[in-house]
């Protein structure tokens, strides 16, 4: 990928060609203006939790940036407030190639007579946002919106033009506090349910999947949804999809924050969310596909390894007490269950 | 891998066979003999730094283990002690199958008639160790020495039986001194120099190259020594090297914490520290050989996982002043340098 440019301010769009006029109505700059308001909202919505706590003046910082090719993004990250440690969400736009293999692996019904295409000119635009309170007892947010288009691949005649979504909003606490959990989940099926009775149960179990980190047999959390190459229903449906589930980003959480942000805790309720944080580590570097294919392909390093907490911890063969407060954490991150 | 059993105490030897008696003179028995006196003696020399600094009491934890067909380890660690936060000593023996590609990458003047050939059975032994020291100016030590056999492939007629050696001795500070980095450099030099005048150079750049954060163009540390696939040497020669470089690791790095240990340092001096140790834990799990293999094959995770720090830290697009004392290590660690 080229490298990027910094930009003083950042541009009123990072589209290209005829969609970058404000009145386009594709797919592409209909979803670009999505994922910039819903930045725009949730920095404002973390922004007033520290206003409400005496933190008036800890407000996020932003980068932007642009690709000479086309493309490119803007960073907002809050760092060291009262009531959140680390906060960052992103938006970007990406124009690339990818592998025929990819674009097989996305669409393997339109996969013949592709084996022989050269790389797929691509489209790509997200928002994702990883938030990180001090507070042991309030949970770490995780949430992305994005969408993909490809142009039909060359030398692969009758294979179509592409598209679909991808996302999902999951929850890493590191103390059970099941009145928070049931709420955060209830708010995602909501979401789901408006659209297809089928995609909270579906969804919910591919986030369990998903944030699976292999080697310690454990879930990174207590989940929330996932789903990616989505394009089972029409393009508006799963528009107007991800838009409510990004809608839905500011209720599930703000209120569970609300209510654990002051909560007392201890020198160990630090260390345990201090663990939990390494555990984050582990299968954002090792495991998660934007971390891990963003710094293969020389994306903004520091916009991709933000997701990192501010700090996290190691002890060598630590288990916890059978029955203790965060042995139940860690009994629902092997053994995912359903809260709702 | 078969999932390993723990043992109450390590066994005399993880061999199997005729060559779990004392006595054997083969190149596995005289190498598990070396890597079992290795962590002793380490272990016993980081202990007496402790004990010399009013840590008495702080010793290392001993976990032994076997697996069913054979093989097992010894995990020694020592964690919270006044001069090491965290420091492990690992000894592993391993029965088991590498697919024949490994076996032609290691030896591709062998490699003729291998294409076909099934899974190779191998034996793997090494001892491995991190040593992570409170002090911001006293640096973590990293070193691995190992010994590869594998069967002659079947299927392949013709294709011998293999042996190479690897390994090597690193160093990881946060802040340059120059005394300290010479003194490491010209150990490792002096062990090197006594069996090729070639050894040191190659193998000096193989560490700039092996231990390279690819996605930040930065190296871990200041790097030593590092070597894989070694056997254009005679065995016998080469397990004298081995064993030369591993008798170093002291002379090496116990002068370099005496002098480091108590050094007054400040709390910027200790977020810098967390910031590199977090660059460790990128390394360590993005691009380490070992711990990637580690991870996919089930090896036992508590041992693989002990060199990550026992706390790290990621700072938001955090770039020390230029001119500084930060600045000059991370120079460094862009543009390595000859020490000596």
């Amino acid at each position: 990928m080229e490298r990027e440019t910094p930009e003083a301010a950042p541009p009123p769009t990072f589209l290209r060609g005829e969609e970058a006029s404000s009145g386009s109505s594709s797919a592409r700059a209909r979803f670009e203006r999505l994922i910039r308001r819903v930045q725009a909202e949730v920095c404002a919505a973390l922004e007033a939790v520290e206003e409400g706590s005496g933190g008036g003046g800890v407000v996020f910082r932003e980068d932007a940036w642009t690709r000479p090719g086309g493309g490119g993004g803007i960073s907002r990250v809050l760092q060291g407030g009262h009531v959140f440690e680390k906060a960052a969400v992103n938006v970007s736009v990406v124009y690339g190639v990818m592998p025929p293999d990819a674009y097989r692996a996305a669409r393997p019904d339109a996969a013949a007579g592709v084996e022989k295409a050269g790389p797929v000119p691509f489209f790509a635009a997200g928002v994702s946002s990883v938030i990180h309170p001090n507070n042991p007892f309030a949970p770490t947010l995780h949430f992305n919106y994005r969408y993909f288009e490809t142009e039909a691949p060359q030398d692969a005649p009758g294979a179509p033009r592409q598209w679909w979504f991808g996302g999902g909003t999951d929850l890493t606490p590191s103390y059970i506090i099941e009145e928070d959990i049931k709420h955060f989940h209830s708010v995602q099926k909501q979401a789901c349910d408006k659209f297809d009775p089928t995609f909270y149960p579906r969804f919910k179990k591919w986030c369990d999947d998903y944030f699976h980190i292999k080697h310690r047999g454990e879930r990174r959390g207590v989940g929330g949804i996932f789903f990616d190459d989505l394009n089972d229903h029409d393009q508006e449906t799963l528009l107007d999809f991800a838009t409510e589930c990004a809608a839905s980003v500011i209720p599930a959480y703000i209120p569970i924050i609300e209510r654990r942000k002051d909560t007392p805790f201890t020198e160990d309720h630090r260390a345990w969310q201090q663990l939990r944080r390494g555990r984050y580590v582990e299968f954002n570097l090792v495991y998660d596909r934007g971390t891990t294919f963003g710094l293969k392909t020389g994306g903004r390093i520091e916009s991709i390894l933000v997701s990192l907490p501010l700090t996290a911890r190691w002890e060598y063969d630590h288990k916890p007490q059978e029955g203790t407060e965060e042995w139940k954490l860690l009994d629902v991150c092997i053994n995912p269950k359903e809260w709702i």
